[in-house]
């Protein structure tokens, strides 16, 4: 199968081949959240564990039967943002609320987080101890423990200061099962809040970058209103995802390329703050392959879709709520949007890297 | 309070002053294990998450009701080793092992895992392949599924390569607790194997020591071996901990010290092969601090303890078991060794750090 080919079974028209001949190395398009990524978790990671299937953001437990609560749902994620301090939170906030935010898009609420930190050494305590303190607000805030944790230190120059790893358990309560394969012809797609906003505040904090804004980070857990959703559509809640590494533009083309439908969106409906898009131009970059970390994209069924818009925007974090396109029966994988003067342009999952470090 | 007043409340006597002067920043002792790690969880990491208590391995997950398969509890922990590749194992098994141990030294079974990935870019990918093949290998061996996991990079010299992050969930049969604050007055000390293997064959890996040797790491899994001896001992196997960073005598100090007992060690009786005690001379450490990755100690009521040790002995990985000490009424925390000539001398916990990432 060559590059084309692969990229087209994913609805994805590249621009440019993806650098092969350069891959026999980890690369920083690796981590990005997009093709690069998709392709070493696909051909490295997945084979060598002997895994395969669409990607989801948490896995349910195989626990032999269900428990009273529900079945179990478990999420890791490790955060090596930088700057780890950033308008609207730190690299503690943020691996709470991507922990929370990961089991919350497979319908579960968190019910217990772990804490593994690796620490370069001559990291000054005291930042160690705000971003200590940053998490446990941010885990009260959200209701989940932190259980238990690690601690390793590496040589000076062996790390930037500071990793975090969380790993959330959650429970799902029976009946609902929101996953990336659920997507179906007729669905609307609905988007928590405006995008962007995460990305573009990271790199105003980024000194070297020469750029500054009042931009401030979305981030903050979804699961209560995960848990609104739910009430409102039940199972016509069929796929949920927040948009992290890769932006909106990536999160629908797993939606898609997994539920084997095609979404248009509408590039008028999706909203943008003018001082991101404003950011984004002057950085060239397209907000729709921007972080974010505070807002979630639903596919739901229309005949739920107007119950659980009104959940949505009954709450403050969903208070944004808007559809802005739909899933049809078009070519699977495939993500288009009608721009403002009727055309359609393909919308494309983030290639290779776009920023390194956003999360 | 002093540093000689904390140290003693501990049963430990230090023969340097800690240098506090210098904590106002992450030191590699920090890593260790041993006592600075300790006060770094206590006095920084601690009252920052608003947690308190003895350190166990493994914590058990608040969920309202016991699932019907019994209680879960949750473990985490990130590895740095260097190198990554090692006599007896590797960087990928080692997480497994890992993981898998500190749940079952709180008498879980291991039912899921989670990977987590931070990844240097310029890793060459077959490092990560043979990495990732020597997970699975090792989940697989340990019957437990890698469920779910996360990929980041960061630029080349803010990473060694390649850490890794495993969490486990384990579920833990009714009417079992095994936890380092039930070790009582009469129990004995069992130690499933010799020590020292696992830190020595680090040391021989690391080019830059230019001694070298056959020894092999014991890392393994110690989950069946724990089954074993619950299903033999049930809840007269009061403490189970494996002397991973800090050694024999870190755990035992933590062992005593959360269960406010004495424990009484017998040199003699405590197994190091030659070539670690030869090695162990010559690079001038002392066995009972070298780290291990497939033993354990228990403290087990003498009621039971013919019992559990015939179960031990019955497993691979328990053949080399023996009875190394007793728990006493003695000064609370206080670990002794009886040597050979009949006096005593005070096992401390690693004070500082030993050999940084040997985990």
């Amino acid at each position: 199968m060559t590059a084309r080919e692969e990229g087209a079974a994913v609805g994805w028209e590249p621009d440019c081949p993806v650098p092969r001949h350069e891959a026999e190395r980890v690369l920083l398009g690796h981590g990005s959240g997009g093709l690069l990524m998709a392709e070493l978790l696909r051909d490295l990671v997945g084979p060598a564990l002997g895994t395969e299937g669409p990607l989801e953001d948490a896995a349910v437990v195989p626990l032999g039967g269900p428990s009273p609560a529900g079945e179990l749902l478990l999420s890791t994620d490790s955060f090596v943002v930088s700057p780890r301090f950033f308008p609207g939170g730190d690299i503690g906030s943020l691996a709470v609320h991507g922990t929370v935010n990961d089991l919350a898009m497979r319908g579960a609420q968190p019910v217990a987080l772990t804490l593994a930190y690796i620490l370069e050494e001559g990291l000054p305590l005291a930042e160690l101890r705000r971003v200590t303190e940053s998490v446990a607000a941010a885990a009260a805030a959200a209701g989940v423990p932190v259980l238990t944790g690690d601690t390793k230190v590496v040589e000076r120059g062996t790390a930037d200061g500071l990793y975090v790893t969380t790993t959330g358990l959650g429970v799902r309560p029976p009946g609902v099962d929101p996953s990336a394969t659920r997507g179906r012809p007729g669905d609307l797609v609905l988007l928590s809040g405006p995008i962007g906003c995460h990305g573009t505040a990271i790199l105003s904090a980024r000194e070297s970058l020469g750029f500054e804004s009042e931009i401030v980070s979305d981030s903050r857990p979804l699961h209560r209103l995960v848990a609104a959703m739910l009430a409102a559509g039940g199972d016509g809640v069929h796929a949920l995802r927040d948009p992290t590494r890769g932006g909106l533009a990536t999160a629908l083309n797993e939606l898609a390329a997994a539920s084997g439908v095609a979404v248009e969106l509408v590039d008028g409906d999706i909203p943008v703050p003018d001082d991101v898009a404003a950011a984004c131009d002057l950085l060239g970059l397209d907000p729709l392959h921007v972080a974010n970390e505070g807002c979630l994209v639903a596919l739901v069924d229309a005949a739920v879709a107007d119950a659980v818009l009104d959940a949505m925007r009954a709450r403050p974090e969903g208070r944004g709520t808007c559809v802005v396109g739909r899933v049809t029966g078009g070519e699977p994988g495939r993500v288009t949007s009608r721009t403002l003067v009727g055309s359609s342009r393909v919308v494309s999952v983030l290639l290779g890297e776009q920023l390194p470090r956003i999360c």
